[in-house]
């Protein structure tokens, strides 16, 4: 086990009707000025929003509200926010919504206390000297935002579009109100993709090359299990409130760290995945769905036995003791088929990727001979431009 | 799943060498005089206390140290820390030892910024105003006190030893320094009944009647199966690092309720246990070996397929699925003999309790006809009785 630091001092408000506690929440963090950042109209329609604000107004906390989140969201409209920000002189930001609202609402309480353009943080060109408090009311499983200390933005910058992900202590959120019963209003298509996000979260810290730290292990293999689980039953019985309970808790220990203490993680996916959601604005999940397998295909030989215990104990397939290679590769053939039934897209034509682009993909990667992505595998130049071929041509 | 609150904002810091960072923590915390509480003579031998104090003065922080703790914390050191802590007006307990220790510091650094008598808020006959931060350098893995919110202790009191526990986020340590290394010096009788306590630990959220929490489960049988996996190791390698790494963690988590959101616990068997150290000064997890088996020998009718699946996913048996009560004897079986592995007493007679002394212990718990501990199975006078008979006459 790498030596290692684990604080998430997030205070998570889990269950029926806690989004009526914002106010009191704020009150007692004694923030008198918040921004409201929301996603789609549905916190309108639902009444969530209403809700929210009225418990605010209960607890003497003013706030001035903005919409606008897209899913892979802008970089235009957090400049937007910070500005009303600071105009409004807000002490505080809440999210109400999912990863976007979240990423977003991180974003604006970053620049609003620091000088110049944001995004020059998640350029890495920048360090920032500080950060509003940023609180969440979320209604979408799959980002983990709500416990991570993460967020992507994406940028144009002169024809290219950028998709950066930052991660510092100051996103860690203050607090988190979380009620299943907000979830009913996802299509069945977006609690798919919710699910694809948080197995890719856990997955990303599964297949490391760090012995030995079974605990870890034995973490990501219990969400992975619970997800695979419990996803299947919110899909048919959308009314069954304790698998999405389980579905909501599981997106966020996937992505609040506590599955990957102690060990190298790789994230080569979800690099390959941005370039494929900045360019053609899918759901960051579908990306997900038709990149990992391929990118388990490709990193399969490198360590097969990791991908025989991902099988083994993730879907329940028999270990094949005289050629584990066997069982890896069922283990990713279970994982599609998962995916699948969930309803997600399997190969680049599912999503409207082009094989052509790849060339654009690998630009704004910045990969070569020898700049890498990943650390289970470095994936070169080559490497990516493989993955990617791999998830275009596959078929059943 | 039920509504519940999670907040467990202790800084973890993991690894090698990670108590000489502890001066530049407490100054980034901005404190400035810390009373430091110690458990046994080997944080003195080993050198531990010598580097930690050497960090503190490089940090320009100053402190006074006391040692002290025994085992089944006392409130009379306590009374000493209390004054001590108030004389030299200091405004940070740092605990260095195991769960004796950090619960020793808790209860101190409540007892400093609050008048009266500290144990009032044990007997739960009062609540408390405050609370000063609370640090620990972590050298048993066994009592989770470094991330949780309780603490127990014990006090005499008209010839009776009262032995407590509190829970209140005041508990919550501000960081723990964890160094798998500092646990060499554990005797293996010690480093058993750590592991014991942890089990414990993880098990008192494992059987409850809070129905479709799997999330939770998955965590549980996590946690469990890693221990199980890991502590062997420990105990036949004493120099092997990862495998302390991993006991050291699982001790953490076993016990800061990432096993434990969202439903209802037991604690039963802690409560008898309670008894057991006190009037017998014995290990805590010596005491919750002899009676967590015999409390699931007479749980186990009230649900024998939550047995089977312990059974099945934490020690791999096999599912009878025509009489699942056979897997459910097994799993009890196989914890028994685990228990037995690792050098653990399997009864009454192997830690010095005599069957005489029953009519005490239950007077001590305060249970009769109606009052009764424990949720999963709610047990009265003469189930409390039957739990520890059968814990005084088990034999192989």
């Amino acid at each position: 086990m790498e030596n290692f630091e684990f604080h998430r001092p997030t205070a998570y408000y889990f269950g029926v009707g806690r989004e009526n506690e914002v106010g009191a929440i704020i009150k007692a963090l004694n923030k008198h000025k918040i921004l409201i950042v929301y996603g789609g109209q549905y916190c309108i329609s639902s009444g969530l929003l209403d809700r929210v604000q009225a418990s605010l107004r209960e607890a003497g906390v003013s706030y001035v509200t903005k919409g606008g989140v897209v899913p892979n969201p802008r970089a235009d409209l957090v400049y937007d926010l910070i500005d009303l920000g600071r105009q409004e002189q807000v002490d505080f930001v809440l999210a109400v919504g999912g990863g976007s609202a979240i990423d977003t609402a991180k974003a604006t309480a970053m620049g609003i206390v620091n000088e110049g353009d944001f995004f020059d943080f998640f350029l890495k060109s920048r360090q920032p000297l500080g950060c509003l408090g940023i609180g969440v009311v979320l209604t979408i499983p799959a980002a983990g935002s709500e416990g991570s200390c993460r967020a992507v933005i994406q940028k144009e910058i002169e024809g290219d579009v950028y998709k950066c992900g930052l991660g510092c202590p100051y996103f860690v959120p203050t607090f988190a109100v979380m009620n299943p019963e907000l979830t009913k209003t996802l299509p069945p298509y977006q609690t798919a993709c919710g699910a694809v996000d948080m197995m890719a979260h856990v997955m990303e810290r599964y297949f490391t090359n760090t012995p030995e730290v079974s605990i870890t292990d034995r973490l990501c293999e219990a969400v992975l299990s619970s997800i695979v689980e419990t996803v299947p039953l919110v899909l048919r019985e959308p009314d069954n409130y304790e698998a999405r309970a389980n579905v909501m808790w599981a997106g966020t220990l996937a992505h609040n760290d506590t599955c990957g203490v102690g060990r190298e993680q790789d994230w080569a996916t979800h690099a390959l995945e941005h370039q494929l959601s900045a360019l053609y604005d899918i759901a960051h999940g579908a990306g997900l769905a038709v990149l990992f397998p391929a990118w388990m295909e490709y990193t399969m030989p490198h360590n097969p036995l990791r991908f025989a215990q991902f099988a083994t104990r993730v879907f329940g397939i028999n270990m094949d003791f005289e050629e584990p290679k066997r069982t890896a590769k069922a283990g990713i053939m279970a994982l599609r088929q998962f995916f699948k039934d969930i309803g997600m897209p399997l190969n680049f034509a599912d999503i409207g990727a082009k094989e052509e682009d790849i060339p654009q993909m690998l630009r704004l990667l910045g990969v070569d001979e020898v700049n890498t992505i990943g650390h289970f595998v470095p994936l070169n130049r080559d490497a990516c431009e493989t993955i990617y071929k791999i998830a275009a041509h596959y078929h059943e």
